[in-house]
Parts: structure tokens; C-alpha cells; sequence
């Protein structure tokens, strides 16, 4: 099975159980999670940048396996740079697409 | 690929998210957004009536082509008349049933 | 059809929100929901204890058919014990591998 977390509010606790919802997914262990992917826009992309406060969390994510993808829109609209990703984030055209696509592909889809 | 916003949230900016996010599936130029819908309930209903401060932005997304489906438990909780929608919204008997049927339909879900 | 809702939020507005939508859900007269899964966890999970302000709400809706369901991982960070809880709730390892389970079961997924 595999799992989309939509990253997409700025209110920081959401962000941190969204980030603890990813770490428990990984962890689980019925072995039923094949994968866990998060998508970052609007308010929730800060949290992916060092900026956000969760610098540690989301790095130990990506290196245990979670994908962070960041909306180019949002990235645009509030003039942060790519670079500035954490998680070895990769960009996409427009975050509402992709998770559109993830859920598509069979991701269950969570916003917390 | 179909979408659905579940505009439910009395927050404004979450409001606003949704809106933003709907014209950006819209505007999408991979074209494989072939559809939007926007299920208000809750306290999400205000933002598709005249009081809730997005007047343009809804009838702009409606001109572009997204259905508003606005869930009429909370119309009668709220006291509000169906001629106060914007957004040329059809009224379903309850917000969630519709959303389940999208679903059901292929719809991907996002809560903004 | 059969709906999840996930109870992720510590905001006693939404909480209240997603127990009134799990009511009108088990109301529908138009007899397609089959069942209603309510998936407590993070912020969510007092909602569903007698801390809460909605043990009435939660006890009755349990009465009507919905099954609740509790996040073990969150009852042990918060420090609460299963018998707390109310309306029958059964206790899973993990909420989002439990939501992830019923979406790919067809349950269409709901965070009010």
C-alpha cells in the first residue's frame, strides 16, 4: 500500500503531525506500507525549507525512504528558491496535480 | 484525471487555499485535469456566498469550468437561501454523501 | 458506498465538525452508505475520550452503526489508557496505516 501525506497547511502543529504521521508510516510494522509519499504547497512548504523548524525531521524522513515533492507554483508565488528544499525534494508543476496523479496510482491520500 | 476540494474549513486562508488550488488545476497545462468540483459544507459554506469575501474568485473558477456543490443540511442549519450561492452551485441533500460518490466516481480527494 | 473520517485535529471546531458529519452520513435518506469508519489519532484522539466535550455525540453515533477507531501510537504519547475511550472503539497500531487500509478498501476518505 502506499500513502500521500498533503502537506499543505501553514499552521505548525498540523505540519509537525503531518511529519509524525510520515515518520509512523515508515516504521510501521505490518510491512503493508510500500511507500510514502508528501506533498508540500501553499502554506506547508515551509516546513520542507530550513526555514521551517523541522530540518532534522524531514531529512531523517527522506533518508529512511519518504519523497518530498514541493509545488513550483507555491514556490513561485512566495519566492523561495529550490534550492532551499530539504529531503532531497524534488519539484513538481503544481502540487494539487500531483496528488491528484498519487491518488490516480493508488496512493491513499491524508491531509492532518 | 478528476479533482474534488472539500471546501469545509470556516478559516479563511484555508479558504482561500482551496480557491487558489482549484484555479491552479484549471490552469494546469499537462491537461490531464479534466475536471473540478468543490463540495462547501460546514464552515466552508460563507466562502461560496456573497459574504464570504471571494465573490470574484468563485465566479471566475465557475466561468472556468469548476462545479460548486453546496450541501444543504448546512444550508438550513445556517439559515442561509440557496439564492445567496455563488458560483451557479447546485445544492446536494448533504455535503459528505456527494463527496463519497465523487470518490466512488475516480474523484481524488483533497482537503486543503 | 463506505466513508472514513479521519479525526486528526486538535481543534475542538473541526472535531465537532467531522462528529456531525459522521451523523449526517449514517442519516442519508438516500440509503448509499453502508458504513462510517471514524479514525481517531494526533490532536483528534480526545475527541473520542470522556475529556472530550463530546461523549454524548461520540456514544450515540457508536449506538447508529459507526465504528471508531483508536491510534495506539497516539493513546501511548499521550498517555491514555484504552478504557478511556469511548463508543466502542477498537485500537489499531497506527491511524494513517488504518485510513491507508480502508481507502484501499474503497472507503472514501474525509478530513472535515
Amino acid at each position: 500500500m502506499q500513502s500521500v501525506l498533503h502537506l499543505v497547511s501553514g499552521d505548525e502543529s498540523e505540519q509537525e503531525t503531518t511529519l509524525t504521521i510520515a515518520k509512523n508510516l515508515l516504521e510501521d510494522e505490518s510491512g503493508d506500507i510500500d511507500d510514502v509519499a508528501v506533498v508540500a504547497q501553499a502554506g506547508g512548504i515551509e516546513a520542507i525549507t530550513s526555514d521551517g523548524g523541522f530540518t532534522e525531521e524531514v531529512e531523517s524522513l527522506a533518508e529512511n525512504g519518504a519523497s518530498f515533492k514541493a509545488c513550483a507554483n507555491t514556490l513561485e508565488m512566495e519566492g523561495i528558491d529550490e534550492s532551499e528544499l530539504l529531503g532531497n525534494a524534488e519539484t513538481v508543476p503544481e502540487g494539487a496535480v500531483e496528488v491528484t496523479r498519487l491518488e490516480n496510482e493508488g496512493y491513499a491520500y491524508m491531509r492532518p
